[in-house]
């Protein structure tokens, strides 16, 4: 800080002190010698470590301490953007999971994915919905319904239709209500069959396709990140909230299935891990207390630093 | 409009003006009054909307006309290529889904599509009637069949072949007449039976590959194109005529199938939307109205600009 | 050719004639007659055939000849480069349908195309004798088998391996002869019966395979090209010399498997085509004539003027 | 070496000897006789090949076993990059092989490969024990099992999982034990039965996914590249380790499925080839020999160079 500036007002006040030796029959007052002793604390106040160590052998402890300062906020940063990281990662899979799990006939990087014939439509829902009901004995994740009290969260299929349509392109002719209406029902995982199957006249579920814009499979599913546990950090848990989209909202005679999940982390209610991990995250909580100390002293030397520099400026304003 | 000439008659005007003052005993005549009141009035003429507000306090309301009916035009502009660009992306999906419906094994994106063997050729030649045949228990979309008076349109199975051939490649021989013949059958969808299929035998169809030059399969199928009703646009109605064509004219042993489909946009006849939309094309006809009286009032202004400029030029030349 | 000279020496030579009017008296001699004349000649010898018919109004017929001779050997070389260019098309596309008939589950661009089982090479092995056999009942092109006399030309099936081995990697020992044998046979397609398949013991095929280096099927199939005569050119007769090699020489668990196709290309034997073949092809004949005649038209103009041009040398050389 | 430095000498050696024929008179001294053929005999030194067979006749025999030796040495290594690069191509094949062989459904280039339910990853790891089982009867590259001592190696089948788990995300409770425990057993082909298969309850295996970090199949396989034979050198053994994970670490629902291949180049333990290949053995020896023999000769005539050199500049240095 400052550097050349002290250097110049030491070089120049050495020779005003020179001056003063060779002319000392003019300057011996009590003034003189005040604003001497002022000039030489303003130039020690505007030092730089390097230079107080070389000149009154004190120890550069400030300087250290910033530089472990520096050093410690750079280290939890790494630590943050690595546990970023594997939750974006975490998610990304899951999604890619989810699309295997609940799109029939999925392959990775199909953006074309659609379908073109009623018995596909059917065939699609009816596959999804199996796979949600089966969702314990087939996935090979940490995927689990949400219990909602005492039943387990259903499965939402939802279908949005123009509330009366009379479409006959045949005739070019058509009669149509553009108010749109929506049907929902719930499909319940059964907690005590385990792997019950949908049979597909059960689902009971008739489209007319010529009205028929969007149809909406919504469901939550829970998983735990464990593998941050590897890394000695506490798991997370993730609410993924699906949307399976069937879109006939062109009537073009092709539907486009998409996945959507929505994710929201938080932190698990009850927990509880074993051996290591513990002593790890009293280290990472150590750590971080040392950090919150370091930096609380690193601003009280800031604060003791412009107090002082205040208390320069009035007395020095005092000799002008 | 012409902002730097105004400016400079109008200095030089007032240096002639101040000669006049100077030397009042040369110019009180009458002509030099009209010539000065002619002077103002050109002033006038040539001055920006801006200067007239600021030198008379006149309202610059025909600049704002101009900037209304430009925004007005570009809004039009816009609402225009927004329904073109959805009658584009209707053509597109259609033709998309047609070639999922028609051609048996197709997968997106395959500009190899082709056939190698004579079993397959029945085999996608029987495919597309059938689908064609069944096509309203298959379709997702709004397709239907042409109504010709009483009868539905049939689909159209032609066959080239040259009108005599005896090809031996084994003897490196042959006896063709390049005369090229056309024989054409109709399969009818029958409107009772809603979902007949035809069994293979029953198309009766035996094709003499040695001198088949290609085989079209033509029909035409409406649509309607109705998400414009969300967009608050009246849906118009499609006509699809497709064309599957499988070429053999190379005689290589490969026979590539191609689907190819011309699209007509018409009016539909006779339609009734309840509810909202018609409230919404009044608005866009009185929107309409609206431009049209800004223009209208645009080109008035404009003309009677132009016939004062050309009044103010005769008597300006009287006067030189 | 040789454009400013020509004008530069009939400037000079104005100018002797000048000179010659003014120094009557001492430029009447013979000589000088006779060299005038030669001047003219090599003037007009060197002239453009703008300039000759600007000056003596002779028609650039001989300009046109070569006009016309460009003109008709382009039209000639497009011609060719046409048909040039159709034989290329119709040989990769029949390659690409012998690669879709004979190697089973071939995909269009496969270049990873091999099998890594032992069942899988005896599979892919009888699928291409059995489509050989088969062939005239599945190919839509014009294949036939070639005839060798009074029977058709069979296939030959050859494996090439160490003459003798003994291979036991997990001792790490081996016993090898590294001479290559090949052992043949061949299947021949039955006139009688036309649709004969191979069943799979019947083809009595046992590989070793710690031996086996290659196996290659050879056959050959004879096509003729009759795309041609829609562009009323007579049809050229094709043999395909096919070899599909299963490449075992690096004994890594995986048979390459590709097919090379050979072409050459014959007029064929005995054909007949009725109709407007002949009188194109007599057209084509007049046309070729017509070139030919054009040709050497222009051979006979130019040598002329080379004489006439040696000649004025000599003349030429006499004065100087 | 030295080009222009002795032709200087020599130009300069000439003026004095010149010089010496003048000055009869003043140079025969016994001195001055030395230095002359010192200096001559330094200028023979530093000539080039070309120089000393012009002036002497010498034939330039060292510069020609120069030449030969980097011939010799580049064919060399022409001959052991072409061995290394079999080499690499052999073990990239034979890696391509094994994961068509062992990895259920795998097509070339797919670097998604993964399954995504239970029962899959049951039907893989089945499906890649079979496959081992069966190898002799299926593979057809040159690979067999290992032999240790009368028994051959058996595939070892291990999963990672932590020590004790209780995940409930329905609950967002879990209670983890993050130490890892391995399980293993082992598959041993059988060398009675040839082609015995394993039956999916035989293998007994049942995982707890919530807990499951990795399945790893590890087994060994030995292969001979003999088409080094072709190139008449010796065929190498070839040890591969080959590691099929399952990588369910993540617990996303996605279970990544990877082969690693590790090689291991060993001589052959005993082997005997007939005919040709000792023979080009036998001439790769001579010609190595050959190799050896030139290089001594050149290191011969290097240290002679040297060894003159040294001499030369001790002699040298008397005079000066």
């Amino acid at each position: 800080m400052a550097d050349p500036e002290p250097v110049i007002s030491s070089c120049s006040s050495r020779e005003e002190e020179n001056r003063c030796t060779f002319n000392q029959h003019t300057c011996p007052s009590e003034e003189r010698l005040l604003e001497d002793q002022m000039r030489r604390k303003l130039k020690f106040f505007f030092m730089t470590p390097c230079e107080k160590f070389w000149t009154r052998g004190r120890k550069p402890w400030k300087l250290a301490m910033q530089v472990l300062k520096i050093a410690m906020v750079t280290i939890q940063l790494i630590f943050f953007g690595l546990s970023n990281q594997m939750v974006v990662a975490f998610k990304e899979e899951n999604t890619i999971a989810f699309k295997h799990l609940f799109l029939k006939g999925y392959v990775d990087r199909d953006d074309t994915y659609a379908v073109y014939t009623q018995s596909d439509v059917y065939d699609r829902i009816v596959f999804a919905v199996n796979q949600y009901l089966q969702l314990r004995s087939i996935s090979v994740g940490n995927h689990a319904y949400e219990n909602k009290g005492a039943e387990q969260s259903a499965m939402a299929i939802c279908w949005h239709f123009y509330k009366q349509g009379n479409i006959c392109p045949g005739n070019d002719t058509f009669d149509v209500d553009p108010e749109v209406k929506t049907e929902c029902f719930f499909v319940e995982p059964d907690e005590a069959v385990d792997t019950g199957t949908l049979e597909e006249n059960k689902l009971n579920l008739t489209l007319d396709f010529h009205r028929l814009l969007t149809v909406e499979l919504q469901f939550k599913l829970k998983a735990i990140n464990l593998q941050t546990i590897r890394h000695h950090e506490l798991p997370d848990c993730y609410d993924f909230t699906l949307t399976i989209t069937f879109d006939n909202r062109a009537h073009s005679g092709r539907i486009k299935i998409s996945l959507e999940n929505d994710i929201s982390i938080r932190e698990c209610k009850d927990w509880h891990v074993s051996g290591s991990i513990q002593k790890n995250t009293r280290y990472m909580m150590i750590f971080d207390a040392f950090v919150l100390l370091t930096c609380l002293a690193s601003l009280t030397l800031c604060a003791r630093s412009v107090v002082r520099g205040l208390q320069l400026q009035q007395v020095g304003a005092a000799f002008s």
